[in-house]
């Protein structure tokens, strides 16, 4: 990988998705991840900012080795992959990534999909401190529907509740399309995601209302009161906050993992990754009734931009990864250059 | 069943819950119904108002039997399942309600589920008039996760768009927990369920702000405003929105029924329900690692409580349910007269 890359300001570099991957690779194994888990999280990481989506992009690398320094999580993991039922499968992280368990136990359960028409994989004793979408859209290029569901650590207020319990608890799903990348969006059910109030604070930012409390259970728009013992609200009021409990009861309840109140990191300073559970449902619309999925979803599409719509979900982010892929992707010189101390 | 009913008051009485569904098979039968599609529908708008769910109770009756009326649904329909795969039954509803197509299929959903761990129930051609919770309760009460979504009929405007195109679209969950009833939540994706629209408009009461807009797309607090060429919006904004999306291609396109704007009952005056699709998904915690889900879910609770939320999902149902079948359920008697006129 070249030390000098094209330089579009004063302040920015343009870098190739694959040097990125490279260059995050070197980083992860210099701090302490076997090469495999390496791959899958500097693929998974880089992929973030190819899209634009910055809080889960390379602004996540000093937590990753806060975390890993402190030996909270275990970069050498193995998954272990267990083969339930004919639409069961099973992975116990070992105090690792989620990605590389998720990885350990795809083929086994897009075959399962693909002959039960839907199938589950629990994954407990994990790690997941990355976007969601990167772990269901790869299911709907290859025509399946996935949905995802992971919890992560007590800063939601549950609606009704005076003190924070629930995670940020994304959801995230991707569906084929005839015409297009597939549909995919990937939801907090926070009011606002943990990423994005920590680049509202680096930012210096406000928060718009709504969004959080501080740390004596008041509103707030100061991002920096919500990350200091404060906490976030759910979005949408009772519903929001009754889909957070879904997840935990999904992401953890129902794979054997922590609920986002259970793990207590304080013998481990700078542990930053929430030690929890996922849940991913894979279905193959193949057995479905009638037209093509993809066909169906096309038609919803084409129905939402006649009534007006002009951006779909995921859209700006399939609309910068062709952008990044063509020009290069737009990184900070400051990180560039951080990232390759840490890489040497 | 008698005539008389103790009253409550000058315009109430009370009725014991078998007494209701009997009374409501005796309405259905009477208006164009089979003995079990009637059995099925009495026993679940009888459910609804015995829990105090009155926008889905006997309030729905003159709906039910304007659409019958109009020939838009058929009363008489023989469901058809289909077992398409280890994981994943189809029902084709015949053109008839949703509720007896998931009663003919339950017993090979739940085999299904138990022997996978997952299995998928995929209904088309199907009217769902109802609440959604019923359908997903009673698989929590004998230890299973369940999940279901039942798109409806266009009313919602996405969120970013002009004109409505979605559903009020549903999504409903049950889980089992150790020392109580199941945990339930029913949530339409819209800021607020049609039936309550039309409760306010029965009322001559408000909305809250940001439920709907009048036809000309313009916000009101109106909820004539909404029901006459107005619309909903979605809950909490593109969020809830995305949800809705996700609904309509899970209950429409991944079974094979109709998008809600899919539908034309222009030749049916008097038809009132969407002849959409319903997708229901079914887990067995059992295939999951480490202590009991229902402890582990009773725990969740706990720990909700806990941090001060005084209602779970679903506890307002459960504790109006009680007090229902100890003294009888409260019905006006305007209503009930209307409800023995009709079975007579």
């Amino acid at each position: 990988m070249s030390a000098q890359s094209p330089t579009v300001d004063n302040a920015s570099a343009l870098i190739g998705f694959d040097e990125l991957v490279g260059l995050l690779h070197a980083v992860f194994v210099k701090h302490g991840t076997s090469p495999q888990v390496a791959a899958t999280l500097a693929h998974n990481c880089a992929s973030a900012e190819r899209d634009g989506a910055h809080s889960h992009g390379i602004f996540r690398i000093p937590g990753y080795l806060s975390t890993l320094a402190s030996g909270w999580v275990d970069g050498q993991a193995l998954p272990v992959v267990t083969d339930v039922a004919s639409g069961f499968v099973r992975v116990d992280a070992g105090n690792g990534f989620a990605q590389p368990a998720l990885a350990a136990a795809r083929d086994v359960l897009v075959t399962k999909a693909r002959s039960a028409g839907i199938a589950l994989l629990a994954i407990h004793n994990s790690h997941h401190f990355a976007a969601l979408w990167p772990d269901v859209e790869p299911f709907a290029e290859e025509g399946l529907v996935a949905l995802s569901v992971v919890n992560s650590m007590t800063c939601v207020v549950p609606h009704g509740a005076d003190r924070p319990l629930f995670g940020t608890n994304p959801i995230a799903f991707a569906a084929p399309r005839a015409d297009g990348p597939p549909i995919v969006f990937d939801l907090a059910t926070s009011a606002i995601a943990h990423g994005d109030v920590q680049i509202a604070a680096r930012k210096g930012e406000r928060l718009p209302p709504g969004m959080g409390v501080d740390s004596l259970g008041q509103p707030t728009t100061d991002p920096r009161a919500v990350l200091e013992g404060g906490a976030l609200l759910p979005f949408g009021g009772h519903k929001g906050s009754a889909l957070s409990m879904m997840v935990e009861l999904l992401a953890a309840a129902l794979t054997g993992g922590h609920f986002s109140f259970e793990f207590n990191w304080a013998d481990h300073p700078g542990a930053r990754t929430p030690w929890t559970g996922q849940l991913l449902i894979v279905i193959d619309p193949s057995k479905t009734a009638g037209q093509s999925f993809a066909e169906r979803s096309q038609e919803l599409v084409r129905q939402m931009h006649a009534v007006g719509l002009r951006r779909l979900p995921g859209d700006r982010r399939h609309r910068t990864r062709a952008k990044s892929l063509e020009e290069g992707i737009v990184v900070e010189l400051d990180a560039l250059n951080q990232l390759r101390d840490w890489a040497s």
